[in-house]
């Protein structure tokens, strides 16, 4: 086992994810916090991160390069979005060190876009997953590759020569979590259904008229088509369904592109299975190892060249 | 001034509202009343209706005729859907009266129809409106017309005959709801502004990855290129844009088919302004008037004939 190296730290909305890597960029340690920035009092970050996640990680003397939602207006220090394109030698140009901390400990910039009609768009934390998923084989920097990271707010990346040169989010996630809270849907905890699952992607057709599609969900009960506890796999088959058909094309996807996808592994599944359903490859990732080889990477490109 | 001959209701689920109707047709009195069904206790609307809506109109001796909500499982008594397509001459034949009731009380039956796809699809209340907008002119009853009636759940009717043929919802007023209520984008009270209205109109597009556009809403803001107050016509814009892009095709809607709008007068402004800005033409048609000539139509087939 190689000697702790830094701690790597992805700190997103929710859930603060940190690891403590070696030198050979392995984890020897690991460990999720409930202390995303949405559960922090103002200014409370710094204290929470000495106090709590160092100790538990035995980390107290380590360096710390921490990526997500802690550079945002809510996390411990705003820090300016980069343009795209970007590559990791960009991100890693752009750190941001926090005064006064020592051990050095520094934020990763997020990054913003341009969608073809001019809107921006804007990441923070999936750049270092998609950047180190690409630095993770020579391969994935050739060419045009198109990169999709599913979640709350789902991004759909166009990498290009081993940089992000723009892309889109779909706040997918975020639109289930609320449809599944306060709708009239009257959305039931309930066990996978991949038939309910398939139902739905069948019915988000090519994407379009959702807010029509969506009501399907509640006519089929009412109707006494679906029993009410197929409706929430049917709806996440119908939401993620209406954003593969229709996603793609916004960063300039050919038909049938293949996709890799980098995150969460079941949720990944769920997305491989949407896009198989329309005939169109995909692979899946493991966000936690992108993460690390993204931040192995800036650590030393800062550290060590 | 006409005799009161019957009242009229229209009991959805959040508002009662109710009219005492002439001889001539003509509403002599009305009233609204926060009694929608989604506020009544199980059980609860034959008192609520006794003890407070027939008082408040003097109406104690008058036949009420209702529609809406007030026929489903949260309302007085559910009452089955009837199938499209269906006319006034149907819904009269189908009209629920209720046991133990004096003077007499019924209940207009909703709704259902199938989809081009086979999805089932319910409506109550609306189709009151929809057939009362068509018994008001001989010419809204030759052919086929296309009838928009905007709302929490917004109907796409296709008329053929003076009868409802069949027709979608869209649930896109409740996603209104929703996103500005518990989403991301941080919807604030704002003025009325034309000019953000129309650009999420435009930032609709063809209404395809609607997940996608919803986004610009925040990465504008974040972005830097839109203030936070413009974010609610913003918002408003962008889905019903989208929804009048994709949605009449599900009723089978030729390229540019002119559009009736039914309902209230200032969301149908804007449906119309939707319209209008991708070249569709549209009228429209009070609401409440058009409720008023079908119970009219439907009491007097019931009670005169």
């Amino acid at each position: 086992m190689s000697d702790p190296c830094f701690l790597a730290v992805d700190w997103g909305t929710t859930n603060l994810r940190a690891w403590v890597v070696g030198r050979d960029g392995a984890a020897l340690d690991g460990r999720d916090f409930p202390l995303g920035v949405s559960r922090l009092q103002p200014g409370e970050a710094p204290r929470r991160f000495a106090e709590t996640v160092r100790p538990a990680l035995k980390a107290e003397r380590l360096p710390a390069l921490m990526c997500g939602m802690v550079g945002s207006n809510l996390g411990w220090r705003e820090v300016p979005y980069l343009d795209c394109p970007a590559d990791l030698r960009a991100l890693a140009a752009n750190l941001c060190r926090l005064a006064g901390e020592d051990p050095p400990t520094m934020i990763v910039p997020g990054l913003r876009a341009r969608r073809a009609d001019g809107t921006p768009d804007v990441m923070r934390g999936e750049e270092v997953q998609v950047l180190g998923w690409a630095a993770g084989k020579p391969e994935r920097r050739r060419g045009r590759r198109l990169v999709c990271h599913p979640g709350t707010h789902a991004k759909w990346v166009r990498v290009v020569e081993g940089r992000v040169d723009h892309f889109v989010t779909a706040m997918t996630g975020e639109l289930f979590d609320l449809l599944c809270k306060y709708s009239v849907l009257q959305v039931r905890e309930s066990p996978d259904d991949p038939d309910a699952f398939d139902e739905g992607l069948e019915a988000a057709g090519d994407g379009a008229a959702l807010a029509a599609r969506l009501f399907t969900a509640r006519a089929r009960v009412v109707g006494g088509d679906m029993p009410a506890e197929r409706v929430r796999p049917y709806l996440s088959g119908l939401l993620i369904g209406a954003e593969v058909a229709a996603t793609p094309a916004l960063v300039g996807a050919e038909a049938g592109e293949p996709v890799a996808l980098i995150g969460d592994l079941r949720l990944c599944g769920l997305y491989r299975r949407a896009l198989e359903a329309r005939g169109i490859a995909a692979s899946v990732h493991d966000g936690d190892e992108a993460v690390l080889v993204g931040l192995k990477a800036l650590f030393e490109t800062e550290f060590v060249s």
